[in-house]
């Protein structure tokens, strides 16, 4: 029980820590990101990945990666060199929140 | 007329170029991705994405960056130095198959 409380403790602080704005994001992603990764979060390239509903804690750390440099591409490193930790924290919000579903071929 | 059977000439010269074998991919997918990118491509980690759908291109391209060390991951650089080109290619067909629908939130 004890073990069970300091879990759900640590999950609720781990996703405090990454919240984001859902609306901040959703403006923020059709301004920069839709015209790749689609109003939907589906690719229009090619060469870009589908966004929707991406765990959190994976598009915050390459968003990261790009800005930092560790992770690079022609368009992606330009585009995450200015976002600030929040604005990340948003776009990753409101990717993650899209519900996806899949059939196999 | 000319223009449109060019770019279709093209376009299926680019699908043949990239075109893998997607039983081979499943299979291979099923043995080393799916523990973490799930059995339909859906991510089980928080830090691993959904590959369920995503563009073929995309999928060849990030597994040939890890097997470079262009993309660096503890877990993929060292799943993706053995692939020969063509088990990337079976597994970007097999990933890349999946239909995907979206709902926003």
């Amino acid at each position: 029980m004890v073990a069970r409380s300091l879990l759900l403790g640590l999950a609720l602080v781990a996703g405090t820590a990454i919240a984001g704005d859902l609306a901040a994001g959703r403006a923020k992603a059709d301004a920069v990101c839709a015209v790749c990764h689609g109003p939907n979060g589906l690719s229009m390239q090619p060469n870009a990945p589908h966004l929707a509903g991406q765990p959190e804690i994976y598009l915050v750390e390459q968003l990261k990666n790009y800005r930092s440099g560790k992770r690079s591409h022609d368009v992606m490193s330009v585009i995450a060199k200015p976002l600030t930790d929040a604005e990340i924290q948003n776009l990753a919000a409101w990717y993650a929140a899209m519900q996806v579903s899949v059939q196999l071929p």
